[in-house]
């Protein structure tokens, strides 16, 4: 029923990708993961993006590195939200290539960009936006806000 | 139904934040604006992003300026999706610091970000996100899509 | 008597914010140190904020990383001078984004920040504000000030 | 009875230097104002600097642009605690050199360092210095906080 | 015989681009003009792309601002030499992210990147590029280098 | 017939540089390489450039890292295109210099900069100047690109 | 007796680079004012630079903007102290490529860089090294150093 | 006869300045070294600075990290050239806070500024502000140029 695309330019990208899998999981939803890649796959990046709202997805979180064109080039042919994740990748300055080059779409192609390797706050956010029309998944987002609660008063209690 | 709150931190954001205003009624979609600021009225602003909702809001756009926490601590009492637009404020440093205390947020805590000064990708992105529950939405934004290719079209004419 | 409040939004933070429990140790000056994170326990947060003038306390040092609320936010419901530490924790850029989001506050609510992972210079500082009141601090800073003149003599001398 | 010292490289910051005067003046707070050159005056920066606190100063505010090295170095022979206001000159590159070289201070010596051409929260944070042995200033501060709150009110109702 | 592709994401981007086009008729080689967005015509620019090289054009010069995919996503699919020219256009932070995303491409699929707003260098790296396999281009950048020379000359002479 | 010349500032570069060199021979094209250093052999340098084309030479490649000047003084005496590859070597600041010196080349005088360390690319970028007169070159350049949606192909399978 | 030239890429930097000629009459130092393009015309830099010290020329200040390689490669031929001026010009990223292509020289190639557009301190720097040679200018210096002084007092007086 | 003092912040940093020691040793220039902290002891640092034209001194290398005031006060009160080195220490922003600190001093007082952790070229850069004065010095560095030259020439041998 709800369903989250998660694809990244490489296979590279993944270790830091999987925390978007691993929350969507503890959340109960669905995930597809694939490898897609801006620039050496562009046709299949063309076919995934014009289809993704017809396969179902509702989602998508799209990680990249560098000159990272993958999620905002989704963004420009599917009508879905899509969440980028900067990826600080080994040819990444730092991370500000990643960050700016996927934050700074224009006017008319937005693409929603979380921290730098924020693949976890990418699953969050995927979970919220699903969280609008299915108000059991926003029921798990106000669980999982109590439980951060819990932790801090955890370590406040072991200080 | 389909509700989307725009905030700022002051009315002097306002000119920025009139785009995700005017795009979103281009997309029939109800907004509610209200000056909230996070370091001037921060019980107010607890009470609004504790509240949000709970009075039929879905998404919730925030801009600010500078050290710009207006988004980040709604995002921390809200289920709802935090959009956050970086305004370039007068007191801000070429934007550097609305863009990183706004996106970098610590993981479980995601705001989704936007360009600077990016209010009407914000709009946009709203409506994305209305449009995983309410398809003709969707197909609003299909449309606009497809107008966005017609302007292109017209400049390669008028070349 | 003199009491500062050393916060941290996370335990992670306590290897950087030790220095300033040491150095104010080294003053004689009373601390209570506390995990209060802003993103992830925000009504706590306000709480603190709010009654630490009425809790004997004379100064708060908070300190944070990436976008890094918590110093602003407190800063934003006491009326006691707040100081910053910008922390360059794992998610932090380099510490620009915890710097900014600390340092660039908006006219009104001010943050006494300190430099990246200076919390031993948050100690300090505090000593030296209630240094203001207590003419015994004043002359402990004084000497602390000639301590330091000497350790630079003596390396001198092992030149 | 409460001072603050309000000193500038140049005649040319004033402009910037000006809220700091008027919000003090505002609290009620007594200022003294002077233009003490770090670079071109060095020996009576000294000598302001060693005396201040003999001559009944509480809080010194220093503000510089560029190569700032006004406020570290008066920080360096002072035990009274010392605000840094970042001045964005003319010859500043976009306010970072102001902002670091003022920041940055080696362990041992603090500066309070407050936002880029941020002079109002410079007085600001001075009050609330002088609030921690004067609970009359202190009382002041609460209604100014009170007041900011009532101003983002009135824009409410003004929308 | 020569031909070189000057295209851009927007017409608001033609007067930087002029300067290429400009500096081609001088050294007489054929330009053909068109925009063609990344964002807003992806399928366009797809078709564009393959196409390029079966059409008589040898380089592609791509302009874009922002978060510019333009010139990256051509040469993924082309076969073509690509120079890209980051623009400072209006969505831009000082052009960092214009230049980032056209210049941190990841290994296999080059943009040859010029300063910001170097579109005139551009030209003249597409007419060193035909210089190439046509000696009377190459002729032809060797006068221009000795008209740069005897312009210095003339401005010496002037002092 | 076809050749590249590879030089670069130091031997220390030559990690980085050989990039360029394997992805040449994979493409079968001849290549020379060379230490030339613009600030300890500059007239080496500049009897190296002038003479360059004259010697069967095509295309240069250029590595250097800091304040590179190899790719742009190169650049300034011979009408071949240049290719810049800025090096992150242990004198450069996260590499910002090296990209700077190389990419902000003034009006009249392009470098074509690839990626911080990008040797790989300014290898295929070579390649693909040389396809512009060379067809089987063009048709090993389609046949790379094939490959690399090949490997894409191969991951997704793996995953 | 005493020489200093003043060599600059272009005419547009000669506003600038006033500056340094000015302060230089003011102390009596011989100047001689020349247009140098790196990048335009590479020879006569040679040539200029390998003369220099055996045209009595003591000291070259040399300015440039964008990739800045003038001073850089001037020093590289020259046994001359060469300080070198980033230009804040047209084509510059904020002078932030000026700066780090003249102060980021390898080991073994000095360039004594001064602020951006700082051509004043690159004369006075200038006059400091003839004073280590002729006790006069040193004599002047101090005066200079004096009336700096003064000008402040000044300023403290009109307050 | 000639003397250049080599003065630093910390013993921390003497391997980064050790660079500047050898080099002047191997022009057989005789150095001082002297451990001079411009925010722990300003007092001797004043009286230094104040005095070092008149110990014999002729030119003055100074090094620091962070907020880096040392270059630039010392070179507030004396007459001889001053040599600034950014140490990239361990309270550093990648070096950023240092350079900008030394590099950036107002109109009036110069720092000639070298490279990040560049003691070798400043070193270098004394030896020929002394060689103005003293062809011997002068001679030496020609012969250090052409050594420089020969380890290029080295290097392309054995390649």
């Amino acid at each position: 029923m709800n369903k989250v695309a998660i694809i990244m330019g490489s296979k590279s990208d993944l270790p830091v990708m999987q925390d978007a899998i691993d929350i969507l999981k503890e959340f109960g939803i669905e995930t597809e993961v694939d490898i897609v890649s801006a620039h050496r796959t562009p046709e299949y990046m063309m076919d995934f993006g014009k289809n993704a709202h017809k396969n179902g997805i509702d989602v998508i979180i799209a990680g990249a590195g560098g000159a990272a064109h993958l999620p905002g080039m989704v963004a420009s042919i599917t009508p879905l939200p899509v969440i980028g994740v900067p990826v600080k990748s080994s040819n990444s300055i730092d991370g500000w290539d990643s960050i700016l080059s996927i934050l700074q779409m224009p006017g008319g192609v937005p693409v929603a960009t979380v921290a730098l390797n924020g693949a976890k706050n990418a699953g969050i956010l995927a979970a919220q936006i699903l969280g609008v029309k299915d108000e059991k998944v926003q029921v798990k987002i106000l669980d999982y806000m109590s439980q951060l609660k819990d932790k801090v008063q955890k370590m406040r209690e072991d200080l």
